[in-house]
């Protein structure tokens, strides 16, 4: 069936149907001009939103609807995660054009459902709209945290090592092989970058507890590039970084890349392939303990790949180390939107 | 400056500077992952999110910039008035051409700027991407209102009056005008009624006065048309609705259309036109002297144009009653937006 023939009514309630939400804090959600959410004493609310743009963000040839209503809240759910956060609730807003079909309308709002779940996290309103050209979907995420564990991106001190979590650029080589061999390569040799691409993993159990245990001094997410992002963290806590190109931890699948395109290719990923949504933090050296027991815990690698150093005035703000130990010249720092 | 010269940091930087935050709820705006909001006791927070998209809810051609940023703010802060909330924060992401020129985007910002000061509201984050195909502004609005005077669309009950403020019809027949005639039109005989579409007016302070003194048993904005919004009114609420046409609140622009084009398609105008962003609301006859009472104090005219009756299984949610009384079948309750 077709969105225009369906009609928005019966688009809405099928949504409501999908997503009953029942929570101490709602005093209403879907149907309503506004949600209505109940304020609790000692706690901060963390809200921050995403839009997802049809051959932007993402090509339907490629981009199994399911995967693509998950990553719509996975990625906003990575924000809440990157501030020590916990999710409570999200909105929805969408742009369809009229010809879309209703499965494919059915299949994005299951995989929103399921990264609801997942995350804990309940819909409760947002915006049905027609496009003209191509699909929207842009997700508004509320969480909390105890107001005192927040962790910003201001907090990073000189001395302090920097450390990312899983394998960056994963998402980016998932994507190159995305654009070269459409969904067929979600059964190539770069599956696991594919399905890193695809469906991102928000780093939330691992944001709480690092928050919670007060480990992290700055922490961010990675979504434009390890290093364009590295220097906003820098920017905002007035300090600089060292990264070592020689510390980064390379999935085997970039690994192998590297080995047909080059080690130069390889680092690039690395460094400044976009969409991770891995969490890059700072922690004095004293924690390296206790972070690799969390590591454990969580069955999350925290890789050390550099560290803090006092901002220099009108210098970089990232130097990047070569494996030679030399400053290394990148042709560019990650993925800037325009 | 084309937006891809400029590029996103700037971009952001530049919409930081405009927008400098400072509030005692206010742990943190623009510039880290999301934004963080200290929490008060005894209060709801309220929520809503919009879209707007180029070319299904306005064309560049006859949409100065400013206008564009007003309307994308003031159509999110009408859902929180009509609540009976007052606005706290908003988020904006926006997605724009790379070669969108850098004085649109200055537009476009201003104008978010002028609607978040009039409504009292600060800008604390948001996203920006580049698209292909148009422009998308998606706007997220906090508000809180005291937790038991939150007016739901449910409460309405039968016998109560349905009133709704100003005069709806105006903003379909300044879009009329505007897509026969282009931007000529805001100098032409529908001129009010175009500034109506262009940059309507959240009710605000009638929103929280009617919330505040009780006086107001259920109520939403008006965004779809009259007859649509307030069968979404009765379902919420379990009754059904008897409007007078003799009674709606004709602008002179509209009875000037009428009198062209008949008076069937004014009709059609004031209760189906989409995009009012008044307040629909029901009350008990007993508050009509308090209510004419507030509606002077405000400058805002409230009328009277139906009754909430027992709602009829199968029957219609809305009846329509023409101007010699009898029930009146219309072509389209309002606008669905696929």
């Amino acid at each position: 069936m077709r969105l225009e023939d369906w009609g928005e009514d019966a688009l809405i309630a099928a949504i409501a149907r999908r997503f009953v939400a029942r929570h101490p804090r709602l005093a209403k959600g879907i149907g309503d001009d506004a949600c209505v959410i109940r304020e609790l004493g000692g706690r901060a609310l963390l809200a921050t939103t995403d839009i997802l743009i049809e051959d932007t963000h993402f090509r339907k040839s490629y981009t199994p609807p399911r995967l693509l209503g998950r990553k719509a809240l996975s990625i906003s759910l990575s924000d809440i995660a990157a501030m020590g956060g916990e999710p409570l609730f999200f909105l929805v807003s969408i742009a369809l054009p009229p010809e879309t079909d209703k499965r494919f309308v059915d299949g994005l709002y299951e995989g929103l459902a399921q990264a609801g779940r997942k995350g804990k996290c309940l819909l409760v309103g947002g915006n049905t709209a027609r496009s003209r050209h191509g699909i929207t979907v842009s997700t508004t995420v509320f969480g909390e945290a105890p107001a005192g564990e927040v962790v910003y991106r201001k907090g990073a001190r000189a001395g302090d090592l920097i450390f990312v979590t899983g394998e960056p650029g994963s998402s980016a080589l998932g994507l190159r092989a995305l654009e070269e061999r459409g969904k067929a390569a979600a059964r190539g040799p770069y599956r696991e970058s594919v399905a890193r691409h695809l469906d991102p993993e928000p780093r939330l159990p691992a944001g709480r507890a690092l928050a919670a245990s007060g480990l992290a001094t700055a922490m961010m997410d990675l979504s434009d590039g390890l290093v364009l992002d590295l220097k906003r963290l820098c920017i905002e806590s007035g300090r600089a970084a060292v990264v070592n190109m020689s510390s980064l931890p390379l999935s085997k699948e970039l690994q192998r890349f590297g080995r047909q395109a080059g080690r130069k290719r390889m680092f690039e990923f690395a460094l400044t392939g976009g969409e991770d949504y891995e969490l890059l933090f700072t922690s004095p050296e004293s924690n390296l303990k206790r972070l690799s027991s969390l590591s454990r815990r969580l069955s999350l690698p925290f890789t050390p790949i550099g560290k803090i150093v006092p901002s220099k005035r009108a210098g970089r703000a990232v130097t990047v180390l070569g494996e030679d130990g030399s400053p290394v010249a990148l042709e560019r720092e990650g993925f800037e939107h325009f």
